[in-house]
């Protein structure tokens, strides 16, 4: 199959929102879904964006059942260690299943490697649940460490009303 | 004892260099330790910078034996929830041994929270490792969920080799 993974353009937000939303449905979370393009294009295409975005396209006569041509994406952003500086961290990866097992998600993952290489990143990451075996195995067999299961790193957030409490009690300036 | 937590600059940069290094050292790590106040300043006070920093700084007349004013720092970025949006992540959050149990590391999380919250961010995410029990609880009293512990986040990384080997076989433009 031919495919094409290249910089999303604000134009393709409606895509990305659509898959967005495809992945919660097939994570049974489709309710957990509160942003919609809109929020997308604000949040990846301002001045200092919240995110950058890789789409993966087909031809037209390969187009999904639906009528799609953007068949999947890689949503990431850039994250900094003090320890060794500049890195890239895959927030979401994503190929309709129609189109799986023809290399997309693996062009997806080295396109987002090399455009964090391009910008001297030392490392990719990226988070995964531990029932996922499928993709641990997959990170696994590319060479990737699981720093949870290796030195014990736990994940946590604040949110809703501990972080408004939290930051209700800033210092004044 | 005062305190105040403010923006750092660049001319801060040498001082949370010199911070990280006891912040390794404390880890017995400092051998991995390979930035510099130079990446520092590159890195954090660019156009799209890859991070943003807090420093704490104390009156001069209660400086530390060294000398140091500035006791504590906390070191964060931007990511996004495809689900939920903006969010803020706090890498490094650190004070100086003599000045601990004043409330500066609580206030420097606060205003991290604070600077989140003023940019719309929805999260304030961390990460902490399993032994060390009193961040652990520190975080848990506040509100924060462990992810790890409650839903099974795993924490991925692709670095060295690894990760030029994605990058070299990323689909050609």
């Amino acid at each position: 199959m031919d495919f094409r993974v290249r910089a999303a353009t604000k134009e393709d937000c409606k895509d990305i929102s659509r898959m967005i939303m495809e992945l919660a449905v097939y994570e049974k979370m489709p309710d957990q879904v509160e942003i919609s393009h809109k929020e997308l294009e604000r949040d990846g295409f301002c001045q200092n964006p919240f995110f950058e975005c890789l789409v993966a396209e087909v031809p037209e006569e390969q187009k999904s059942k639906e009528g799609f041509t953007v068949v999947g994406y890689a949503l990431y952003f850039y994250t900094y260690s003090t320890w060794r500086g500049r890195a890239v961290y895959l927030e979401d990866l994503y190929v309709m299943p129609a189109f799986r097992g023809k290399g997309i998600g693996k062009g997806l993952l080295c396109k987002v490697a090399e455009v964090g290489r391009k910008k001297e990143c030392v490392r990719l990451q990226l988070s995964v649940l531990d029932w996922n075996t499928p993709s641990r195995d997959f990170y696994a067999a590319k060479g990737a460490q699981d720093l949870t299961a290796s030195e014990g790193w736990h994940f946590i957030r604040f949110d809703g009303q501990n972080l408004d409490k939290l930051a209700n009690e800033a210092p004044k300036d």
